[in-house]
């Protein structure tokens, strides 16, 4: 296929085409992403979440000035509708990103992922994908931090890295509430605004000194500035190898092999059920039943995967 | 089932009891939630989301006060892992609602989402049933907003309350990354601090006037305070006749049903082909296979579930 040869090639026009079709749900896109499995594997994929206002976008506009620097090619997904990278179009800001934007090593990306029933999950899998295959080493996913979604991006990426900012003890609560076990690396963004230390003892208080092998570390970061991105680019980089030497990196992938297969699976089994014969109209009579009450949701998935529906 | 009878009488402990069962997956969970089905369909379920600091929790509680004195039963489900209903136990304020807390007519409970993958939908779904069924009129659904989470809240209720504060051009360029599709119901709380008229005026600014007979309200609200709490209460009932009216209220519970439907489906499916004999074993080689990227999921899911593995 013409689009996945010259995306293998690193075309970005490409990227961009069938990234569009992954959020399109074209009919196309499902081939197309199978074709480009076995050349992946290769990248580090690293998540960033935090909350709103910490600095995620410019800290990965940093990460991925440094990276290339590093001599690495990167790619950046944004699923966060709040990042520049993605709501940012709207009110015109997306110039942010222009300086590294020319690079030809450099490929950033915005997702549409509302509105799918199922999460960030599966069409941000995809895309990853797509990046990997166009051979990118480094591939950024940017979420926003709200409970569920970190955990999602802990399954998708092998280096989760949680931004914070100074100040509030909101940050605490939050991170309280279900990131403490997620992140590899911990950075406190904005760090030139007063509070940084106390947030970072803060962190550093209710964070594990061990995790199999590996000591979350918390680190300050001024975007911005560039100040102290060379060290957090270290830290994930001694994330990469560990997990490469401990065997995790096995782990971590089959985790997300698990995540995609069962998606797959889903999705299969709907197309089955939905297009055989005369199946889309069991289907939407179990469904009336649901609505009225009369059958449950469990009942009614039983007796539509076994084929009787009385 | 005793359980279930106790829960239909409006025991709260057995409440308490079948929701930790959901959380935990027990085994008897699926069961009771599907014995609860035909007793649930009554109730108006209203979603409630927005950012961090909103005072989305306050909100409620004085959501709670003002309809009980209208004589309804309330129940409360919040998956926000920053409200103090949920997060908030580890730093001990969770007493904030403890002044509804001894009426027979409130239920309140937080639910732990995290770590399944497949979003909050699922285990939600069933604990507001699990409210239903105990015959609540109310059931107040409190997440954060952040994107995807929006959505999902959109589709669990019938009711979706947008609650933003003032202030922020951050706030406007979250609503555009989103919201502003899904509202049915604005406020801006906090109301007595300074920027609150302009918030709503930019809302106003970029709502739609008018959504299939609907006109998504902008309110003012001073939770803490209780100020404008009856107003809002009243556009909730208001948009609650709207749906019946209209025919919305079915449209909104069929998709409501297909969401648990689809999970119902998955899960069953997965069961089936992970139990059967050999069944674990062939899914364990398809997922290696996936891992070593000698297949792509979307294949391995066919073979899966075509019965053919070569």
């Amino acid at each position: 296929m013409q689009l996945v040869d010259r995306l293998l090639k690193g075309d970005k026009r490409a990227a961009a085409k069938i990234i569009s079709m992954i959020e399109d749900r074209d009919a196309q896109a499902q081939k197309i992403v199978s074709l480009l499995h076995h050349h992946t594997g290769n990248a580090h994929i690293i998540g960033l979440t935090g909350p709103p206002g910490a600095g995620k976008s410019t800290l990965i506009s940093a990460l991925v000035r440094e990276f290339r620097s590093r001599g690495k090619r990167v790619g950046v997904i944004a699923v966060d509708p709040t990042s520049p990278f993605t709501g940012g179009a709207l009110l015109g800001d997306r110039v942010r990103m222009t300086d590294v934007g020319v690079d030809d090593g450099v490929y950033i990306r915005s997702m549409a992922t509302r509105g799918h029933v199922g999460g960030l999950a599966l069409a941000t899998y995809d895309a990853v994908k797509v990046l990997e295959a166009m051979g990118m080493d480094k591939v950024f996913v940017e979420t926003v931090g709200a409970g569920q979604s970190e955990v999602e991006v802990a399954n998708l990426a092998h280096t989760t890295v949680i931004v914070e900012m100074p100040g509030s003890g909101d940050s605490i609560q939050i991170l309280k509430a279900g990131i403490l076990e997620i992140g590899d690396v911990y950075t406190v963004n904005k760090a030139d605004e007063g509070g940084a230390e106390s947030m970072v003892t803060n962190l550093k208080s209710v964070l594990p000194e061990d995790r199999e092998g590996w000591a979350p570390p918390v680190l300050t970061t001024v975007a911005s500035e560039g100040k102290g991105v060379p060290e957090l680019a270290d830290r994930l980089e001694e994330h990469f190898s560990y997990l490469k030497k401990s065997g995790k990196l096995g782990e971590k992938e089959r985790i997300r092999s698990e995540v995609e297969l069962r998606d797959a699976l889903t999705e299969t089994m709907l197309e089955k059920l939905t297009t055989s014969k005369g199946g889309k109209k069991l289907y939407e009579d179990v469904l009336d039943k649901v609505v009225s009450r009369k059958l449950d949701p469990h009942t009614a998935a039983r007796r539509l995967l076994s084929g009787k529906t009385g």
